[in-house]
């Protein structure tokens, strides 16, 4: 079930009103002022300001009520104290949508808490969303609508984040990486629009074509994992900086956005399970972003690498073995084919090695990225090296070079294959052109073979999300120890075998009488007992039984022992079973391989 | 004892012949005979080409022989048919120093290895050294000597490298970061002058506070750890990009340098006993060569982290936390203190988050670092974000963020802390005005992260060299099967219990009552026995042994028994032994816990 919300008027709204619109160049009532005007060819754009005047030469208004007609949106920049009002006077005009800008709220202490979840719930009552509070803005390339976000070129990716400086190097990045952007939303404290309502809204958004998110807070961890699987459905990507993993990082997302954070178990599992795209830091996330905007996913784990160098090309084997992608030998008909292209000094093994030949022909990059894209040989292509700099380092070389970035990239188009290219100069003109002709470009080869993996991930991996509705018997937690523990199991209903508590070695010979050879004995006040040789398996009779009392008596001092009739260990599987809840994502099962693979 | 090499005529020589110069632009001989023109106010440099005339305007000699004096240093790049004829004419008039370019020697076939070791024997006989064949070239900043690498910043930071076009990127890299070099030397095929030389020589060179080295071969591997170590203790740290650890680089490394290489575990081993810092990327390796220009070690692996966004600050905290770093609460005293520089809405937690003040007083980035750096509660300090952007999105906040970072770099050099910066403006004027000021500045926090990991390693860990001389018996090698390995292993020496082979069950009884229970009985013939339940341990009587018996030949259906005298486990360690020779560092040696935790 997608989210129901109606976002329309928050990305794309026909008026728009500022409220806390600042003339002082230093406030964000000053930056959203004048993003909002640059869109007023698009749509009435009003600033309100109790003070009056003009700002930035356009006439204020002194309230809400003043304008000439209900602002579709409005935006709340004013001081904590004048929120609650202003959001009411919003709505009591008829907004049916809200950017919360104000701070100081769910963050800052439970009184925000209140105020914030009061005003959220009365935004819905009426029927509109809400941004926020404490969040940066609103942005949308197609609809020129720039609420706090300016200047972001436009491109394919959405941004959804619960950080603003973190957004601004996001955004850098992804300049710097030849990527712009669809759509942003700054989050603040999701008061109202949590992450998943957000999620549906952009997989069904047509110039969006990946999705990125910095989060600190899940909310319903479940509905979000629900969302993004939905978006990858419908072939939109989901990539995920996830914030707070760590105690002091918790601790500080707990100050900043007022977010209960989730264990980091529990985040990996669901986006394994969802088929999310997990990174830890910025740069990750938008060569991630890079990545998934390639056309094609490589269909296996083979790659071809090629370099004017030999040090590139062995140094980008080393990190692509690492990286566990294979770089197998090519086929004679390949390198017959290499040959024609190289000169006699170059190695036409995998990696090709141009040997210092590149600058002879750099046709030759182009025609050996297409003799190795459509060899059959590799699934996908790595070029690293110094492919971009010639035209920098010998600007006579400029042309040649950028017609054979154009036609590499043309090469990777029409092939089955996937390129991805690590040069030096990953700023240049011949980059620029190969990244405009589709093909992933990475300044470092480690952030190449880094996309290389994750496109070599078979598709749909990791994509299995299975929903239970489990019936719940509450049981009396068990007392301590081992006995009680394995009574509490017995009583979930999970089967055991029969067992007797014992602290003589008569008591346990006579039980053990009762049960029935074969029998184990345990030593049951050990915490990790097969670790310290308290498990003794197998005990055919009561001779057997006694020594092992003995031996464990002695050697553990054991005082409290467990007699257990045999489990057939051939019929079984050993596992370890546990479970937590999660504040966002609910209850927890870690289900693994026991024993002493357990940890 | 260290190398007994003079390399001073190759770095420092008092005139150079360059034989090969080309006119061509398109040529090496004529980027070697540009480069060493520049240095001709230092030196006498001669340009020798058998068809004489002019190049570059100088003049030129048609042979070696009809120099007006002999050139202390030969740079010899002519083509392969020529290259034993040119040494031997450059020794033969007087040289001391061989550059040798040329290529297709060693690299190439059989012949070329033989005719370049028979040169370097007749280098080493005339007290003469060589660098290369396959070389590019050498440079030194103080002597202005330039043979083939133009334009290096200078710097302290030596370069070796058994690859040009690497050593371009790291150049390029070096440069980014900041960062400038003392020498470079390109290795090529090592035929006389190696690795370990060119430490012994680096480490004594003043100029030189770091060595960095791309190998493909380690040539006398144990000669080259020794040579690090010995660097190292004088306190000149050594990074090393070891290339061609995978099956497909090394088959590449092969091509391209002759290589012999070896395996990563040996090179893992090696240089964590003798301290080098192995790294698998160039960029990997400026960022460390740019740490380990820091003037301090942190004594201890606590980071107070702070940021202008909380994002970056719960960003950091979780990678830090991957990295195995901590980031504890601040004391009482040091939040009192920050709380004089900051804004109220400021959290002044670990991290601390300045939540968008920065730019009301770029003053208290210096004075939180100074807080932070005094205060006792962690070891460094960790910058991340956006500091070194204002001035470059806000011209009119240059001056405050200049001063802001020179007050900063001043704290840090004034403190017993370390600080490590993270800037998405890692090129800004703040950033180099840190660097200037000794503080190592990254554009990504992994990087920063990564530099505060390597440096809070503690100094000398790992330094741990054993050198032994053990007594080989030369053993037949064993025949297959348990009891031979077992009878190999008695006769090397290592005591083990007593055994007999058996495979029925009578000879088993008989057996275990001349060996004295309690006995093992063991699954001979099985590879993994105690994974698969094929070893029984403590049978204390016939009973028992024959019960075993029954289990092992029913469930396995075990045919060879190993009857053995129970060892006392409470007394041992279970250890797993092996051994292999490496290439180029000889016997390696493995130990390690064994049984199931030896995989």
């Amino acid at each position: 079930m997608t989210s129901s919300r109606d976002l329309r008027p928050l990305f794309a709204p026909r008026s728009v009103a500022v409220v806390g619109a600042s003339a002082d160049p230093a406030k964000w009532g000053n930056v959203l002022a004048r993003g909002a005007l640059r869109g007023s060819h698009r749509r009435s754009v009003y600033l309100v300001n109790r003070a009056g005047g003009e700002i930035l030469g356009a006439r204020t208004y002194p309230s809400l009520g003043d304008l000439p007609e209900a602002p579709e949106l409005a935006v709340i920049s004013v001081p904590v104290a004048g929120f609650e009002q202003a959001v009411a006077d919003a709505l009591a005009v008829g907004s049916k949508a809200i950017v919360a800008i104000s701070a100081g709220l769910g963050e800052h202490d439970e009184e925000g808490r209140r105020v914030e979840a009061a005003v959220a719930e009365r935004v819905r009552a009426e029927g509109a969303v809400m941004l926020g509070p404490n969040c940066l803005g609103v942005f949308d390339a197609g609809e020129q609508l720039d609420l706090g976000w300016s200047e972001l070129p436009p491109g394919a990716v959405a941004l959804v984040s619960q950080s603003g400086n973190l957004a601004l190097e996001l955004a850098r990045r992804a300049v710097a990486s030849g990527l712009g952007f669809s759509r942003f939303a700054s989050l603040g404290n999701q008061a109202d629009l949590v992450a998943a309502d957000l999620l549906d809204e952009l997989a069904a958004h047509e110039p969006t074509r990946v999705i990125a998110l910095y989060l600190e807070d899940f909310r319903d961890g479940r509905a979000f994992v629900a969302a993004a699987a939905r978006a990858m459905e419908t072939g939109t990507p989901v990539i995920l900086l996830s914030g707070g993993v760590s105690h002091a990082s918790a601790r500080a997302a707990q100050s900043h956005t007022g977010a209960l954070v989730s264990d980091v178990r529990a985040i990996d599992a669901a986006c394994s399970a969802a088929g999310i795209v997990r990174v830890t830091t910025p740069k990750q996330l938008i060569d991630a972003a890079q990545a998934l905007l390639s056309p094609r996913r490589p269909g296996g784990r083979r790659v071809a690498v090629y370099a004017d160098g030999g040090g590139h090309g062995v140094v980008a084997c080393d990190v692509l073995d690492a990286a566990g992608l294979e770089t197998p030998e090519l086929s004679e008909s390949t390198t017959t084919s290499l040959r024609l292209h190289l000169p006699a000094t170059a190695s036409v093994s995998n990696p090709v090695d141009f040997a210092g030949g590149g600058e002879r022909g750099l046709a030759s990059y182009a025609d050996v990225g297409r003799v190795l894209l459509d060899s059959g040989d590799a699934d996908s292509v790595l070029l690293t090296g110094y492919f971009g700099g010639y035209g920098v380092d010998t600007p006579e070389l400029s042309d040649k070079e950028l017609a054979a970035a154009r036609s590499l990239a043309d090469a990777a188009r029409e092939s089955r294959g996937v390129l991805v290219v690590h040069t030096s100069y990953a700023e240049s003109p011949a980059a620029d052109a190969l990244r405009q002709g589709g093909v992933p470009v990475y300044g470092d080869v480690e952030s190449a073979v880094a996309a290389l993996a994750l496109l070599s991930e078979p598709a749909g991996a990791g994509r299995n999300i299975v929903t239970a509705e489990v019936e719940l018997s509450l049981l009396a937690p068990p007392a301590p120890g081992y006995a009680a523990a394995r009574a509490f199991v017995a009583e979930a209903g999970v089967p055991m075998t029969a067992s007797r508590s014992a602290r003589t070695l008569e008591k346990t010979v006579a039980a053990a009488a009762e049960l029935g050879y074969p029998v184990a004995l345990k030593a049951a006040d050990l915490l990790h007992k097969s670790d310290m040789g308290g498990v003794q398996l197998g005990l055919v009779d009561e001779h057997a039984l006694r020594e092992s009392f003995r031996t464990l008596a002695s050697r553990l001092a054991t005082k409290e022992f467990s007699v257990e009739k045999m489990a057939p260990a051939d019929e079984g599987v050993e596992l370890i079973v546990g479970a937590k809840r999660d504040p966002r994502f609910g209850a927890v099962v870690l289900v693994g391989l026991g024993g002493v693979y357990a940890e």
